[in-house]
């Protein structure tokens, strides 16, 4: 892992270190990627009202949620094809995660499988599921992510259809030989059959893109593990989430990669905060950097954040290693700010911190 | 027809294809080209507030309007002198845009006449109407624009003169020789006989510059047909254009050719809807390169929209293909964006869609 | 004079024309030169609401103020040292200004007598006066001016000391040989014995920093010309300047010479418009490039407005004619603009016509 | 001394001229240095509203504060480590502002001795203390400055812990050799035994990061010293700092150094004013190099300006020349813009003379 002072500077030494296709399919967004952008620049929104001489010692930011416990509340979220980024794929990112205290969630569309990473990592983990058109597939899905000791299913809401990622259509996108989906058993076509959407068009339509609230009524139906429902950003649907039995709600216009445009969920962050009323937690991803990022999202209500692209960039210039020193490196930065901020206490934070920039 | 991944795209690749007036003729605005700007612009002043779990398959785009269906709410607004991208003018626009089973709306200023664009074309037509300083010949006008099947007229109310176009005055704009109106005999005097206002300015002072609502009036007198009054910026003159029996409106700054500074379309748009009440369709063009842009202008209140410049890019670059490529790029487009935002239907679309950026 | 399709281009084509020190001197603004950019981005905050259908043929400029005509609503700014950029000093730029129809403003620091510039010129002229320390100087100004013709003199009041023009410091302003002061028999130090601020700081300390309301009231016992005050930026002034008999005001921060981050002319308009009631006309001057601009100005409630760096590009690059064309040019742009905007008479201009970008 | 013509530009030429770890240190400020920047540009968020024709002569600037008179509204504010721009280190610095009618903060972390600082300058002073984490140390720097003759003491109330400022882990920061805390008796480790916070961590490390309001109290039984906190940036904190005492604030973000993205000083300005209800002198420092800057500050209710860098600039330049050249240089600024105001006494300042920008 080599030096370096904040997680921006990861993007571009991953970028000399990884093949092109592997790194435009972990950067890219839909279409223009103004909602990648605005993800990131909505934080700029928001400026610190620090308080002083509040006394005190080193914070704690444990967090515990829904039955597990992390150092600092910074999460790993969901991300495909780790296989891309380094040899030991989905293995490495899930130890390193466990190396720091964090929270592990492995993608339905993780190139190990998710027995492996599970016996991998003796921390808590979550289990990303892609509802398949085939709905015996997802049913399998869950039944082996309970019995391999994930803690959660993560429902990913947000692709009824795959989001049009002009960086995979310009590069062509593929998964380089010997580089297979560890959870399904799908017979990819070569890249000349493939039509013009790519690989990732062909592997959403795997998916069922009729998703609708009643999918979640029997999904409950199927495991006893929480489900978290990730990709909301609206109070409406917060509310459905919550009238749905999901225990948990994630904040996310998924890394910008679906609906371009789409709000950022920093902005989103406050209205899903209010209408759900504290009755599950509420996480958010979407352009996090710095640990003063983390600190906004929590003075606006989110009880978790959750961290995509910086942990990609950190398992392909680190493996095990880089995962676990950029959570450390931004727990360092959390501690920090938070000592300036005068917050000793994750619940502490509050919108009294924050003033509009 | 060249591969492309966005409409952006388009206008480089056109750049290089055609002649350097006729480029700079299709590509410019009046004056500093702010207008031209702002149109597009107004886009990014909103961002979407996706609903997920909607279920649903394929969107329903289609689109009735003034009798007429189109497979989509993008329309072809009128522009002039396709010959100046095309040999097969716009009998190839005419027909590109019935393949992607659009509405084609034929100029005055057409190069071909609007009788053989109409027998190129079996699809759903209107005729977009400058009226004449001489009366006589507008009347000759519509009444061959209803003889030759044209399913409505479309006046254009913001040329009392012509807008300031310098990209025109420094590239000394001209028709190439053989290129004639198609509609029009006009001696169109030498280059070297022009006033500083060039041919553009020329031909607007063949038209009516003194045009008032009694004017709406008499071409009422004079067809059957449904009018279309395209150029509309205010709820004032909406209000008026219901009361002197107009069909539809379309909400246009002429694509920033006309006044600069003019206000744009997007944001001229809710005041509009306001005022029409639902009495008639209002339709909205300028800036329109996304199917996120479509979204917004429906989510804002438009039945429709139009589409100028990238229709002639496409023509440019590919004749009739071109057209039909472009136009079925942005269908593609628009469906998968309101699968993303959780639509299904054009009538599902509001402003509950919309947060301001 | 060169061809140039705006106004914008001059500046850049007077550059290479002048010598540095005179085009410095002109362009130039107080410090950061914050004030001199604001003023000008001030109009790009508003957008027009253009009405169309409204009838009507070539619009109705003219404007009556203080007893004269003018052919369009743009007069010429009082500026220093006309010799700078062209030998035939102000007289070139008195007789262009009258060639357009315009009022020409002669500056007390104009390198050609007042007297010689009224026998140059038939028009209208206004004669702008700086109050001198020795108060019999201005008074001689004064009567000087009644008896050369002006129409009314205009009243400089922001200039209790020189701002601080760092461009001339850099530069080290000097008048080059041969060129003195028109009006006033001062001996300009040589550049040697000059302090840091530079000939304007000198020519500055001649004026009477210790201005006030009653100085305005011992003017109009010196003269019965109307008293026209410029360098008014607020409402309290405003209304200060019409009880102390004032015949009309000039809204300005000295083209951005004087305060730097002085509000912009055109947003301290409004408030100037409405605490002056009607009861004598407002003017308006700094940033103005476009008819657009212009139009602007007088639909947020100004009489007319002033032109200052155009007119000097225009002496600078073609004298009396260079003059004429810049102004004819403006009077086109004007003449379009009001068509497109549907505007007949320039009564028919108000806020109606606008709206926030 | 090298010419200027403004403070922007001696960052520059300071740069040139300094070693690269003493510039880095200076001009820094926390992570993404985005509070740096923001601290600046929060005085382009206001726009002066200037009066004419006030009358009056040369405006009278003299500031009482706390016992003392500065001769315009500009204090220097503390900042470590003079050494790394001047051999005579901060003697210079006191001596050069002594010059300039201004008063000198000393700060604990001086390369001199406060006894030899006092020593070398007549003029009032102020001391600065960062509280230790051995009590006692404080104690004894508190007796020493009282026994040197400082008039307040100036707790620094915003480091708890350092700021991560990576300009100085990237240029690996380290006072050099021959270089010694002027006041502490610190055994400095060796580059090589320093972990990665580097030296600023290092010292940070000795000063009391458990800072409490107690502790303000506790501070006041051990000098009869008025006591000066700064680093306020909430009216919460304010309210605080009066009720345990404060005789003055100084509203700061400690240059940006400390928490990034935190609300830029002049922003916090009105609402610690509006709490403290002129009960003891506001100070604020931050982003300020023009003369407009004091005056905007003033009149958002401060007493007076406090000036970081731009000291040291002058200090690298010129030593005590510098110092005294950057604050006359700065009093000559308010001088001439508050006369373009229309302001004659400090008392005259206030939000009548600021509108948004």
């Amino acid at each position: 892992m080599p030096a370096f002072q904040n997680l921006a500077q990861l993007e571009d030494l991953a970028r000399r270190r990884m093949s092109k296709v592997g790194f435009e399919y972990y950067v890219g967004g839909a279409e223009d990627e103004v909602a990648v952008r605005s993800a990131r620049e909505a934080f700029g929104k928001w400026v610190f009202r620090p308080r002083m001489l509040t006394g005190g010692g080193d914070p704690d930011m444990r967090l515990r949620i829904l039955g597990a416990e992390a150092a600092f509340p910074v999460l790993v979220a969901p991300t495909a094809f780790h296989g891309l980024a380094h040899p030991d794929k989905e293995l490495a990112t899930a130890r390193g995660t466990h190396d720091a205290g964090s929270i592990f969630t492995a993608s339905t569309s993780s190139n190990a499988s998710l027995e492996d990473i599970a016996a991998s990592c003796a921390g808590p983990k979550w289990f990303q599921l892609y509802m398949q058109r085939d709905r015996k597939v997802s049913e399998r899905l869950v039944t082996r992510a309970g019995a391999a000791g994930y803690k959660a299913i993560m429902l990913t809401v947000d692709v009824p259809v795959a989001g049009r990622r002009e960086r995979d259509l310009r590069v062509g996108f593929h998964l380089p030989p010997g580089l297979d989906l560890g959870n399904l058993k799908v017979r990819i076509p070569k890249s000349g059959q493939r039509n013009k959407s790519g690989l990732v068009g062909f592997i959403a339509n795997q998916q069922a893109s009729e998703l609708a609230w009643s999918d979640v009524d029997s999904l409950r139906g199927l495991t006893k593990l929480p489900i978290i429902l990730k990709g909301i950003l609206t109070a409406e649907d917060a509310e459905l989430a919550v009238r749905h039995g999901a225990s948990a709600i994630v904040v996310s216009n998924h890394g910008g990669r679906q609906l371009d445009h789409s709000i950022a969920p920093l902005d989103a962050l406050p209205e899903v905060v209010a209408a759900v009323k504290g009755k599950v937690p509420v996480l958010v991803d979407g352009g996090i950097q710095r640990g003063t990022d983390v600190l906004k999202a929590l003075a606006l209500g989110a009880n978790a954040t959750m961290l995509g692209r910086p942990v990609l960039w950190g398992l392909a210039l680190g493996g095990r290693e880089g995962v676990r020193a950029v959570l450390e490196h931004l727990r360092h930065e959390v501690a920090t700010s938070m000592r300036l901020l005068g917050a000793h206490r994750l619940a502490d934070l509050g919108p009294q911190f924050l003033a509009r920039a």
